[in-house]
């Protein structure tokens, strides 16, 4: 293999921040993968060899009988995901900070086809209880039809569902008639905290589907839906093709899955990044001028900073702000921050924090 | 980097066929552009390094001011380009058998929500006479509103346009004020077959919208939307997303286009692939029992075999029928076909010929 | 009552052309039914009285057991039928000339969601040999998959599918896994054409849902989907109501059908027309350049005429050009065409045909 | 006219109730102007003598250049206006309460394809600063994009918007970049109450495109979108077409609207049921038990009651549960609602809250 075309590469690899974890690039040992898994034909659409295997390795992750439908990002994978569950008149109740809801900008609505009714939450996270704010006007024809929910693991705010509020969530929506997806953009992040098999807390505390999130985890791109409770998802092979989630070469797509769970890569690296959002929270927290908006469960850090101080520090580091209005910003590790990393980081805003008056 | 998972590649690396020019994996350039690109953070959904290098090359190869919106697959690259040229009362005129019409499951209806009127064709080629069979109703609000064709280049039958052709196609078509989109999902064979700079038989030409693809010329998955005509279409940032086909790490498909680009891999590997299936074409053409149903002007092959022989032959070597109700099969050849892949194809068919009774 | 506004009517009362049986008004029962239907309070949205007798009617009409859905227009009666029928990912399989394909602004596609896969016909109408043109690929995630078959009783040819013909169809897409729905605007002429009871060429004959026309037998505005078949089709109730067929005042759809039915008006009104298109047709055949190009089944008249005939003929009576192309027009007789009416438009056009140089 | 089929009508024409103004029937001067349009033969689809001098009234009414659309229903009507303000990518702004949100099951969402940024308010009413909730985020490809606000007028909650009021918010909106709809299911009650021209409150005030109810106001049924600023308005004959609102026979829509209009027949319906609703507060306001939630501005009232005091007064009279949860109930009032059926409802809540132990 050459080294890629002269000049390259066109940016500065020695450069990271805080901004997403999908700032960072993909994992060697998935480009390791892509580049094994080259050369000769293999079959188009999901009958190669490693779409094969991947299902295979699926099942043993979670079980007989799931079914794997690998994807091209996360959106794909939610709306996928959804309309399996749902009929046309079905709408999800989610957390008004999901990312179905704020930012694919309305893909549920425009391809699937469905109405989200969201419900506000302190910390990411439904219950049974904000559940049933929405979940009510079953038979009613004026009203889209409470059909299932779907709730992030870990959330957009850094925060974990136990296993036992996941499955009050799924025991209250199943017996309400409604069926579960689970959004695992951070998947990993959340098996890697919970410390427990991935079956735990989605298949056996009872999701009905799953987003598998893989390229916030090190892979270039690529998601995997996988119907964790089959009986209930309808026509996904039809709806990947027409929602234009259908890979041609799609060993591509599974081989870097393979790679992730190869030796556990994908916990591995979660898990790294959830110690480094753990080894950022406890530098900065105490800090004074620094207030901690959400527990730090995974690999996010949320924080409030005096004003100016968001602004100077991202002249130094590049991260997002979360709500302006109350200068709120998040810090996200990847997996491929390092400890240097954060420490920097943590002396960078401590030195802005000094120059507030 | 490794060498990939232990045990792998999971197939055999040798065994290639004529069923698609989807079955070959990726170019390695291409490998190694992805791997060059690797390392550190990028801006994340198209700001990064890459992806505004490509916008560059696109201007170069295309000329100034086209806009450029890498996408994931050939499907999403159609349907985004259709709805930005059309509201959404228009329809798409289109030869019966285009991609857009039969291979994606309804996508440009579903996610597009466009009407196709779709007109038979010989060779898979539309002309303005064949336009002008559905090219009317302008103001009936019974009908949906034509405003918009759609030609492929080269065709789904092998078939190429001349420039000529596709002048007379896009100025009937303007004419009429209606805007031609190209499914280029196989440009690089087009453009290796004329023999002329890519402007000039697609800006030059008149085409409004270019899907130029990537996957079956060697990259691993990938297109671009091109506008050559910017002020004709509308929305392409917002439509990319809610079509779900914004790739967070842009880079990576952005990296691909530019090996492509790099050194014109793009027409080197299509001018191969053309030549390839041009040598099929001569090693079967006059053999007894083969009828040669379309002109050989890329990189497919298009025969009627007598009975038997396809499914003899298949047990060698991979490749799909086209119309079964005719015993017609479709021979693709890719740009890792070997000359030595085409001559033992060749003398199989051979064999199995001299079998027939 | 009042006799309306001052100055009214706004228009020449006397004045009835061939242009459409929706050019006609409403008829005297059906307005009378309005009126007696009136004053006090009833459920909206399909609870009241008149709705709930017409469900009844209808079990009297087509059989036990069938559900009835009062909407607005043929447009929503047949997207809310064929939706009801087929799953996000299904396609429906109908002549080229069905109103659905080419009337509708592509409402099948663009609300229904669904690709249509249109064959030609001579006379506009389908058969099983007609239908396995595009009958062919279940189970290949790239094609929409064809799952219902639309046929138009009476064509918008004016032809009509006799009972064997209908069951050939409903047999033969059953076979494959189909269902099928019949487009009956023109239900009644059917009806009275055949001179069997509506469930004979319906239920009997194995359509599993209908759209029941009531617009152009003399309704002011109004359809029925009748599922003949209940358990095929689902969610009618939340369709109709996202389709925005649900009518708030629904007594008042109700009470045109159950006038429609009081005494069979529908059939006397159908037959009527249908006697006034024959009677049309005896009058021109055989005039020299008068080229009858459909057979005369309910109650149009499609005809070829001399350059120039159609136009002075038009500044006498309105009606459309079919295919202008060819100088084909249509003539519509309706419930309150008389044979004055006929008369003079037949001595109208032998006049017209008379200054033929 | 004869009456009617033997043996109707089919309900008691002297009982009426306080559920909804969907409850009433149709006014006498409207059926007798459906009456007074019958006859003859009339261009279908809008082209009728009846649709053009609608046409001329709404300009008469609300000024020079407004287009009008009529419509079946509300649900059409809404969704039409807002698909017609903004692009496949828009988001419309509303309150949490509005129609649009809560009563079209997702009508917006799966046939307009838009999403809805819904507000919680107290009265129904958004303001500059509730709409700033929302409006945000432009230019980002994630968002789906503000581009529209949607206000009832009056609201589901029977309040009623000032002429500032309104101004504010198109101010607001306009500046912006966003246009304005009104949810004018009621708007002859808002005309009754703010006692202005109808354009003082729509289109001088600003409002972009308006949803002109007849239904509620003694329509058999029939809306009509009125396009004030038709600049701002886009494609709205065909999307009309695809919502499956184009109406055949549209002179009997619009000769309804007619008989509205004429001698100010909308406003003098309307005032009453204000009044009516006026004097229905009146006689039940500091009754002990009974709580009034919301202003009584239009033809409804808000009020919570003792627990078991709601169910036992439905025996008697027909009315809804606005919110169950805090035995809140909502009481309409309509255009037929006499002042005996005020007085002998306000007698029967009295006498049920005398048994209030």
């Amino acid at each position: 293999m050459t080294d890629g075309p002269a000049g390259w590469p066109l940016h500065d690899t020695t450069v990271r921040g805080f901004a997403s974890d999908n700032y960072s690039g993909a994992h060697p040992e998935v480009l390791a993968a892509l580049v094994a898994a080259n050369g000769g034909h293999q079959t188009s659409y999901g009958s190669d060899d490693y779409t094969l295997r991947l299902k295979e390795e699926m099942r043993r992750l979670f079980g007989d009988g799931v079914e794997s439908y690998p994807v091209f990002n996360g959106t794909g994978a939610n709306v996928l995901s959804l309309q399996s569950l749902i009929p046309r008149w079905g709408a999800v109740i989610c957390a008004a900070s999901a990312h179905i809801n704020v930012d694919e900008n309305g893909a549920p609505e425009r391809v699937g086809g469905m109405k989200l009714l969201a419900v506000p939450t302190e910390d990411g996270k439904l219950t049974p209880e904000l559940i049933d704010r929405e979940a009510w006007g079953w038979g009613d024809e004026h009203r889209a039809q409470p059909l299932a929910v779907s709730i992030t693991q870990t959330t957009e705010l850094g925060t974990l569902y136990s296993i036992e509020e996941t499955r009050a969530i799924t025991e209250h929506a199943h017996s309400l008639g409604m069926r579960v997806h689970m959004d695992g953009a951070r998947l990993a992040n959340a098996a890697a905290a919970l410390g427990v098999p991935a079956t735990a807390f989605t298949r056996d505390a009872g999701i009905d589907i799953l987003s598998f999130g893989g390229t916030k985890n090190g892979m270039l791109f690529g998601e995997c839906v996988v119907a964790l409770a089959p009986e209930a998802a309808h026509g996904l092979d039809y709806l990947r093709k027409m929602d234009m989630q259908l890979a041609s070469k799609m060993r591509f797509v599974s081989a870097q899955f393979l790679a992730l769970l190869e030796g556990d890569l994908w916990l591995r690296s979660a898990a790294h990044s959830n110690a480094m959002a753990a080894r950022l929270r406890a530098a900065v927290e105490g800090l004074e001028g620094v207030e901690l908006t959400q527990e730090t469960q995974s690999n996010g850090v949320f924080a409030i900073l005096p004003a100016g101080v968001a602004d100077r520090l991202r002249e130094r580091f590049r991260f997002y702000d979360w709500d302006a209005s109350r200068r709120e910003v998040r810090w996200m590790c990847s997996f491929d921050t390092t400890e240097a990393d954060v420490d920097a980081f943590a002396a960078a805003l401590r030195e802005e924090l000094a120059r507030v008056p």
